[in-house]
């Protein structure tokens, strides 16, 4: 097990009605006037927008609005939010909505007392010392932002899309989590967000490190409750009990419990990025139900060890063979995906272009270095391979 | 599900030399004069209470010893503290220790700015709204207190063992944990500490409350890994691995995880309370491996469906009858107890009195209320009859 320090001081508020004590949080932390940030129209449809706005004026709370985020988050809206924030006199942000929205939200946070350009922070070439405070109403869970110091925004110039992770400024300091509020979205989303959080679990669970029996433990009960509760939840959408599971399922998949003291993998997520930043009409999810297993297959060839184990252990496969065991455990993931509607090949997706595997090779590797991923390193011949599984 | 908050803002610090990071994270609070909480001189011996001094120096941080602190802490030495802290002018805790220093340690934060006697928060007249900061340098990885709001303390007078609760008034801001230094308590005392925070985990598992495969399989996952991981420890006290695996469950095991949005049990912990307030020299890990196979074989004569989901997930019992299961459960957990070492039955325990089970259950009803437990309700015949199985 490696040394690692874990710090999550984030307030989670679950269950029904959660969204009433945004407020009540606001107050207490003494914010003033708080910019809140919200997606497509479903959050002013469905009477949210509303109802958050009421809870923060009941307790005193001026608010700004800041709509319109859309999936896959790009940096022109950051630096309008910048903008805003630093002529409103806002103190706070509250993200409502789902990863796009508080990711959003994070970048205007860290950019709004930085001088520079906020790219700087994802960009590795700063690191995020000072921060607006960021509360969230969660309406979709997948990205597991709502629990996580991270935030992925796309650069429109050159469709960059990056990572930045922090162990605590970026942290929300509440999330308030209602299942009843995302009874709404359709079932493709509902099934991406599922393969959303699975993957984090994923991205952590294939380590090189050895001896973390723990956290492998708690990764394949995660997945194991998520499984079994997805198709619940595909079969009746408007199953809070399922919903809640899977809700909290996506915040703990990404708060940091399933990665303490290894290394982590990301491998598949770089993979992925380069796929939704070229063609931003694949949603992330669907993205990763096509990467992961063409991945899993690649490096089971080559280190069966703990694909093998993920197979046995999550899915159930009784085969003593290695190599065998992990082609089934490739297999069952493939048929899970399919089983929730997901694609899980290229073909698939909805890109009608013809896919010029050699850009999404080189811009990943520009990006992210000439060797990514942990549980086996992966070179440009390595990941253009994977892409080619995809087909 | 039901509702719940979650928040666990302690800072984990977690591996080898962790504890030199003590003063660091001290003085990054703004700590000027601390209290140095230990218990026998095995803090000093190792050198530990002399190098955790040193690094708050390092960090102008003044400090004050107080050490000799016993298990089964007493409400004796929490107003020693309290009195001491008041006198010098200390503006912080910091046990070094396990969790006897560390409940000692959190009565005296809250007792220090309350004006009455700080016993009010144990026997459930007020409720803590103050504490000084709490930090903490494990050392036995048992009770869980280095990551929970919670402490448990003695009342000399009449032996009235009582537990306190907050979500996070006295959660320690900070928890250095080197596995190193559990390298040396003895098998016994690992042994009962493997079962105390095993016991943490079931005590939350066993709930009247449907729909939470999330944290049932969290908790089954970690009792599975800690079953694992004990035999290595036992085996090979200096196992660093294996003692990391054990130490982080034990904090996981009781920092609310396992709790999120179901009621709990407890019932198995105040009926051994009873035991370790009556007979002291009863180490309550060692209690509880008594306490809690009879509790378990007596609720599965009720309701045994739950009692055989974790004989199958956790041991693998394959037997599809609910009661068979259940039984088959009760006696592969007696089994693992007894293969670290650990008694099982009353006559094992260390007490050459003769029993009076009478006082124990009027104690316990009286302390706890006529229906303890939440798994199912006991009343005062329930509690007779499981401290009768006992023997």
């Amino acid at each position: 097990m490696d040394n690692f320090t874990y710090y999550t001081p984030t307030r989670y508020i679950f269950g029904r009605g959660a969204e009433e004590q945004a407020g009540k949080l606001a107050a207490s932390l003494g914010w003033k006037k708080t910019l809140i940030l919200y997606g497509g129209g479903s959050a002013v449809r469905s009477g949210l927008l509303e109802k958050v706005k009421k809870a923060l004026a009941a307790e005193g709370v001026e608010t700004i609005e800041f709509g319109g985020i859309k999936p896959n988050p790009t940096d022109d809206r950051v630096y309008e939010g910048i903008n805003l924030v630093r002529q409103s006199g806002i103190d706070s942000l509250l993200a409502v909505g789902g990863g796009s929205v508080i990711d959003t939200a994070k970048a205007i946070a860290c950019g709004v007392p930085y001088e520079g350009d906020f790219w700087d922070f994802y960009c590795g070439k700063k690191i995020v010392e000072k921060a607006l405070p960021v509360g969230v109403v969660l309406t979709i869970p997948a990205a597991g932002s709502e629990g996580s110091g991270n935030s992925v925004i796309t650069r429109l110039d050159g469709h960059i899309k990056l990572s930045l992770r922090t162990v605590a400024a970026l942290r929300p300091l509440f999330s308030c989590m209602n299942p009843v509020l995302i009874f709404t979205p359709p079932p493709y989303q509902t099934a991406c967000g599922i393969c959303d959080m699975m993957i984090h679990i994923m991205e952590r669970y294939f380590s090189p490190t050895k001896d973390v029996e723990v956290t492998d433990r708690l990764a394949e009960g995660l997945l194991k409750a998520i499984i079994d509760q997805a198709h619940l939840v595909m079969e009746n959408p408007e199953d809070y009990e399922a919903r809640a599971n899977i809700m909290w399922s996506g915040t703990l998949a990404h708060n940091g419990l399933c990665g303490c003291g290894r290394r982590e993998d990301w491998a598949s997520h770089f993979i992925e990025h380069e796929i939704s930043a070229a063609y931003p009409q694949v949603a992330h999810g669907a993205g990763l139900a096509v990467v992961v297993p063409a991945w899993m297959d690649y490096v089971a060839g080559k280190k069966p060890a703990k694909v093998a184990q993920f197979g046995r252990r999550v899915f159930g496969i009784d085969i003593e063979d290695e190599h065998r065991a992990a082609s089934k455990a490739v297999e069952m993931l493939q048929q899970f995906f399919k089983s929730i509607g997901l694609p899980t090949k290229m073909d698939e997706l909805p890109i009608d272009e013809k896919i010029d595997i050699e850009q999404l090779v080189a811009h990943l590797h520009a990006n992210k270095g000439a060797v990514i991923g942990g549980y086996i390193g992966l070179s440009a011949d390595d990941t253009r391979a994977i892409y080619r599984k995809m087909f």
